[in-house]
C-alpha cells in the first residue's frame, strides 16, 4: 500500500473542479483511493461565510453568555449562531460546542474552521460530503478516470484520546466499512469484531501526509489498497438510540 | 509513504522474540516505523489467561447480574472480574463494560479477547505497552537495527463513530503526537488545532494491512513517512479532568 500526495494544486475558489486539478497532477489509476481534505472541497463549493451573516438569536445568545459567565471564555455569539445552523443537536453547549452536523458527523463547533480562509471568517463544512465525494468521482470519470473511490476527510479530537485525527465525512465508490461478521481468526474462533471503518482508517493515514492546516497537500492518493472480499456497510455516525455515551451527555451539564 | 505487512510471522507463543522474529522477515530501515498487534505482543508477553483464573468478587456478581437484569444478556462474571481486575475505573458498567486500562487505554471490556487465543480462555493487552514497544526496539538495536519506532496497536470502537478502527496503546522511538502550536496555514492564520495524534494514524493505515483478526499480518513496516519539522507530545490518554464526556459518564447510569 502507498500513499502520495497530491503536488502543487492551487488555492481553490468557488466552482473550482477538484476532480480536474487532481487528475492533471496526478496519474490516477482503477482501485486508487483519493483522499480530499474537506477544507478545499468547501471552498470549491463557496461553503464560506463572515460573522456578519449570523443575526444572534436568544440560543446563540444564551450559549454565548453561559460560557463566558462559567468557562471565564470570550465567545462571539454570532459563532454560536453559526454552530446551531449548521447542526442538529448540540451534545454538549458548554464549555465548548459538540455539534451534530446535519449529515450526522459529530465535531466541536459542527466542524466550522476559522482558520484555512483567506477574505471570510468562517469555512464551513460541505453541505452533503458523500455526494461531494461522488462528484468528485463523476468528474474524473468524466475525464476518462473510472474506478476511484473518493473520501472527504476532516480532523476533529475524540473523547478519552488527546490529539486530533483524521476522519471520513464523506465518501463514493467503496463503502464505509469492512463488515467480518462470521469470518474466523486463525485459530477458527468467529471473530467478536465485526465492523472495520475502512473509512476512517484510510482518512487517518492520508492525514499523516496532508497534517494540520492542509497547506500544501490537502489531496492524497493512496494506492495497491485492497477492500478485499468482505461484506461492506455504509453506516458509519451512530444514532442517539446506539450511542450510550450520546445518551449520558443528554443528561449532563457542565458545572463551574 | 508505503506500508508493507511482515509475510509469514509464525504463531506466536510466551517468550518468543518478536524483533527477530519480524528482523528475520523483513528488511527494515532507519526511519521506519514497525507496527505490531498487541494480539502477538500478548502472546509472547504470556498475557492469556483462563475464566477459572478469577474468582468472583462481590462487585463482579453485581455487575453481572445488572447486565443480566437490565439487558438481558448473559455476563460470566469470571469475565467481569477479570475486566475489573485489568482496569482502574468502569465508565461505564451496563449495558456493557467500558474499562480505563491500567496503563490509561479506555476500551471495552478493558480490551480483553476472547477470540484470537488457542489453549485459553482470554488475552489480555501488554501490560504495559510502551514497555513492550521499547523492547521490540530494543531487540531490534540488538540485531544492528538501530532508528526504528515500534507501536503497539490495538482496534476499538468509539463513541459517536460505528466500527472499529486501528489504535496505538504503546509507542517507542517517537513521540505520540505532533504539536502545530503556533504553526501557521498558508493563509497566515495560526491553527486553531494544535495537536495531531500521528501514532493513533499511523496504527489506523497499519490496520487496513493487519485487519481484524490480526490473522495473516499482525506486524506492519511503514517506510518514507517523516515526523517533521514540529514539537512532540507523548501525551495520549486523557485524564478525567481533561475530558468532559468522562464527567458525563460518572454522573449517567443506564436505564431499561
Amino acid at each position: 500500500m502507498k500513499l502520495n500526495g497530491v503536488a502543487d494544486l492551487p488555492e481553490i475558489s468557488p466552482g473550482d473542479d477538484i476532480a480536474a486539478l487532481v487528475a492533471e497532477r496526478a496519474a490516477l489509476e482503477p482501485g486508487d483511493v483519493l483522499t480530499v481534505a474537506s477544507t478545499i472541497v468547501s471552498k470549491a463549493e463557496g461553503r464560506t461565510a463572515d460573522l456578519a451573516d449570523y443575526p444572534v438569536s436568544g440560543r446563540a445568545q444564551e450559549i454565548a453568555d453561559r460560557i463566558e459567565a462559567v468557562a471565564g471564555e470570550e465567545k462571539d455569539p454570532r459563532f454560536a449562531q453559526a454552530v446551531l445552523e449548521e447542526s442538529t443537536e448540540l451534545l454538549i453547549d458548554c464549555p465548548f460546542l459538540l455539534a451534530e452536523t446535519r449529515f450526522g458527523h459529530i465535531a466541536p463547533n459542527a466542524g466550522i474552521d476559522r482558520s484555512n480562509v483567506p477574505d471570510h471568517d468562517l469555512l464551513l463544512l460541505p453541505k452533503r460530503p458523500s455526494e461531494s465525494a461522488e462528484r468528485i468521482r463523476a468528474g474524473l470519470a468524466q475525464q476518462g478516470i473510472e474506478g476511484i473511490a473518493v473520501i472527504v476527510t476532516d480532523t476533529c479530537g475524540r473523547p478519552f484520546r488527546h490529539g486530533q485525527r483524521g476522519v471520513a465525512i464523506g465518501w463514493a465508490g467503496m463503502p464505509a466499512s469492512r463488515d467480518w461478521r462470521g469470518e474466523r481468526d486463525r485459530d477458527g474462533h468467529e471473530l467478536g469484531v465485526t465492523v472495520q471503518s475502512v473509512v476512517d482508517e484510510l482518512a487517518a493515514a492520508a492525514n499523516l501526509i496532508t497534517g494540520e492546516g492542509a497547506g500544501g497537500t490537502p489531496a492524497v492518493v493512496i494506492r495497491d489498497w485492497d477492500f478485499g472480499d468482505h461484506a461492506g456497510s455504509d453506516e458509519l455516525f451512530r444514532a442517539v438510540e446506539d450511542d450510550f455515551i450520546r445518551q449520558a451527555l443528554r443528561e449532563w451539564r457542565f458545572d463551574d
